[in-house]
């Protein structure tokens, strides 16, 4: 058994079934066992950006890791922002890269790069296999990092040499560690916070925005007077009725101060301290008030169920249904606006459905009008390396196979110049006929960067202009869907895209709607 | 003056004045000065490795770097593998980046990254200014660092206090180094070879195989009978009619081999030892026979044409004629193969049109049947990153532009897969109307990994042949070319191909035909 070998059975024996790949010559011995060894689905990407992108949104809905295969050096380079944003999001991806042979590589042919050196920004472990009779250890090691909590990005480089050579050796699963335990000094202090003051906010991260955490959250927030709110960005959100109304830390700094204003005290639950995106002259980056306290009860590598578990037994906190969140509206008509966009999202959303938000400066709004939506997943973009959403639909579609939920529907709202990152994604969903539809926000500018610019005190001059505006040519997104093999349609009005998304979830595989916004 | 100003003043004093950028929210201020100050000409990318691409083409046509300017950390990230193929192309650049707020960053944010890490591996230079004091001074040794031979690529790291900060001086334009001389005894070493021996390889790389070189190693192989070859790859070759016929070693391993087998002794001028792109089991990954000895001549950083000159007189070379390539051919009508889609680009070609060739495996006989086309530049992909195309393009046709060459167009030979990475170049073609007729070579396959697959030994199944062929969908390429602005027509026949390219040189914008392959 050669050394490629060795990898697809470890990494099959230890769970990983799944691979999003962009596969070069010296990945090709890789390629061949992953033909040989029956198992592995290998899903191609057109660019490497979509593999690492796909490989996060399958972690966040399979709750497992899938491989990625990227090409030596660069293609591992093209992929670097979306595994950025996994970083960010916590997700586990075990993700294999192949490099020069090892005594070929200090001959310094041309691809040669510094492949170890750009995976250590954003990898928690990274292996050189440095032969074939290690690369099954290696592996077993690399898939064992991806799964110890809360998720980690493990970078396994294999020499092509050590993918070719005979004397490749199958590698148990390596168990994975539990989470470190709850603290339970860290509850009693959080429960004599909650006692002893009327001011404090329960700020959520991570796990502890899935439904198991809302319900016992909830029975603290009724039990002490407490306020909640989420981290500005959030992996996985359980929403929709039955599931708490959660608002979110506002994006940008002046707003989240003012939110946060009311706050002596923060409880930290998988959360991190509350910070600005960016910095800006003269204005705070941190958004708790002078002088308020934060207090971590469990850091984002703990089981934030168990220790709110704990808290809530702590407080003694009795049971508290949480409030319905309304009924379902009906379509808004007319022009879009961020508010009546989301309404009209929330009235045809179908139940258990996966929505991908990078909607960016459009979408800051949409939480407050999808609460009263049909049950479903939210997963927003992590480490604000923009292109992740049209990857991430590839990932979750994928990732609801895995878990058998062949009713659901993968639905993205994408901002257009954001969509242009990684816009090869669409024809990953179309060669897989994933459940994908998808609602271009198009604006024909990067706004964001706009508003920002304004921000700076001047009105943008042509100079400016030719950065931000994204018109002259217009890009026409349902000509680009179809020629990626996606079928597409245009709206103009809410009701003409309620209609579109409707007919989309009676369409077995992808579908993109075009929205002048 | 803030920082961002005195950098735009000083990379303007110093002769850069044209910047390749996606900017983010961190890089604002800079987009504002250049927006006060006038005179850098500013072309957005819609994706990072685009801007990185268009600056490698611009530096091979213009002679002089430009700047990039990319988004901190994953803006950065996207563009590296670009960045890789203009360090291997020798190309200068200075790479403009942003960053978080110096005393933001140490809260993590999340879009915080490795910069200065991923920089390096591809960066001769790489430098984070401390504060708006010293931004313009960092700027200058940035340049000088870019310009410096043969070209380099130099980042700046630009946190946005230092951007935003008053206290900005400009500064002045700092020496170019000259390139280290050419050393007296090389050039000894090498007539005393060339007389002696009968089995001699002169191997051209870098500016030896530009038209003012040619003339001089013309000259040497005419008078002593050495043979000559370039490199595999050459960042701009400059051919045709009045030219030399010049052939390059061989892509593969064991036709290289073959093709360096009569040679007891092979001169570099300003070239590598010639090795294997990668290495295979059991296959030489050196090119030259065993015993044959290397001579340089010149390191790539030396002045090829004095160290040809030096050597020619040392032989005393009498002056000779570079051989006519022979008329211009009519075009071949019919289905393309390889040979006679290159006798088409000969038969058509305008004087002095710059060539791009990301063609990959379809276009490694190109060089023998274009040698007699009107004479021309042309570029290749240099670090094997594949993605290049399209954005070498761009910044080929802002080059020509810089030199007033305004009559000159830009032909792209572009493989279909590797046209996909940067897909997103062919807008900002559309939006600078810029003058380049790209020839998409449509087979629907990385031909180049199932030609890689079968030498592994195995047919590919299933598995294999879902991560190497590109259909299910087709693209439609001329579908997606009107999607972003630009003309298209597709070619099923080398006299349609003509036809169109023909048509395409008589437009002012660029224009793409799909040709089936």
């Amino acid at each position: 058994m050669n050394g490629a070998e060795s990898l697809v059975r470890t990494l099959l024996g230890s769970g990983v079934d799944t691979c999003f790949s962009n596969p070069g010559t010296s990945e090709m011995h890789f390629v061949a066992a992953l033909d040989r060894v029956p198992g592995v689905k290998c899903v191609l990407a057109l660019q490497e950006n979509v593999a690492t992108g796909a490989a996060d949104g399958y972690y966040r809905i399979a709750g497992k890791p899938a491989a990625t295969l990227l090409h030596c050096g660069p293609g591992l380079a093209n992929g670097l922002a979306n595994l950025h944003n996994a970083r960010r999001a916590r997700s586990g991806i075990v993700n294999v890269v192949g490099d020069q042979a090892t005594y070929h590589r200090p001959l310094d042919p041309p691809l040669t790069a510094d492949t170890d050196g750009w995976a250590a920004g954003v990898s928690a472990f990274v292996r050189t296999s440095q032969s074939a009779a290690g690369v099954g250890a290696d592996a077993a090691a690399a898939v064992q990092a991806a799964r110890t909590a809360p998720g980690q990005i493990a970078t396994l480089i294999l020499p092509s040499d050590a993918s070719w050579n005979e004397g490749g050796a199958v590698a148990a699963p390596l168990p994975v560690p539990a989470p470190p335990p709850v603290d339970a000094g860290a509850v009693r202090e959080a429960s004599r916070v909650l006692r002893e003051n009327r001011d404090v906010l329960i700020l959520l991260g991570g796990e502890a925005v899935h439904e198991p955490a809302q319900h016992l959250v909830w029975r603290i927030a009724q039990a002490t007077g407490a306020r909640l709110l989420t981290e500005g960005s959030n992996a996985r959100t359980e929403r929709g009725r039955g599931r708490l109304a959660l608002e979110r830390i506002p994006y940008a700094n002046e707003p989240a101060v003012k939110a946060l204003a009311p706050f002596g005290h923060i409880i930290l639950v998988n959360a991190l301290p509350p910070i600005g995106f960016f910095a800006y002259p003269g204005k705070p980056n941190r958004f708790w008030r002078e002088g308020a306290q934060l207090h971590v009860l469990s850091r984002p590598e703990q089981d934030a169920r168990e220790a709110l578990q704990a808290l809530a037994d702590e407080l003694g906190a009795p049971r508290a249904p949480i409030p319905d969140s309304g009924p379902r509206p009906d379509v808004p008509r007319g022009k879009p606006s961020p508010e009546a966009l989301a309404t009209a999202v929330a009235a045809v959303l179908p139940e258990h459905s996966v929505v991908i938000d990078e909607s960016v400066s459009y979408g800051r709004g949409f939480f407050r009008n999808t609460h009263c939506a049909a049950p479903h997943d939210w997963l927003m973009i992590m480490g604000g390396a923009i292109g992740a959403g049209i990857p991430l639909a590839v990932g979750a579609a994928l990732g609801l196979r895995a878990r058998g939920r062949n009713d659901s529907r993968v639905v993205a709202l994408q901002a257009d110049g954001s969509a242009m990152y990684t816009v090869q994604g669409l024809w990953t969903q179309a060669r897989e006929r994933l459940p994908v539809t998808t609602v271009i926000l198009s604006n024909r500018k990067y706004q964001i960067l706009l508003g920002e610019y304004m921000a700076v005190g001047a009105n943008p001059g042509r100079t400016a202009m030719d950065m931000l505006d994204l018109g002259r040519p217009d890009i026409g997104w349902t000509r680009l869907a179809r020629s990626l093999g996606i079928e597409a349609a245009a709206a103009d009005s809410l009701e003409d895209l309620a209609d579109l998304m409707r007919q989309s979830f009676r369409h077995q595989g992808p579908f993109l709607i075009e929205l002048s916004i």
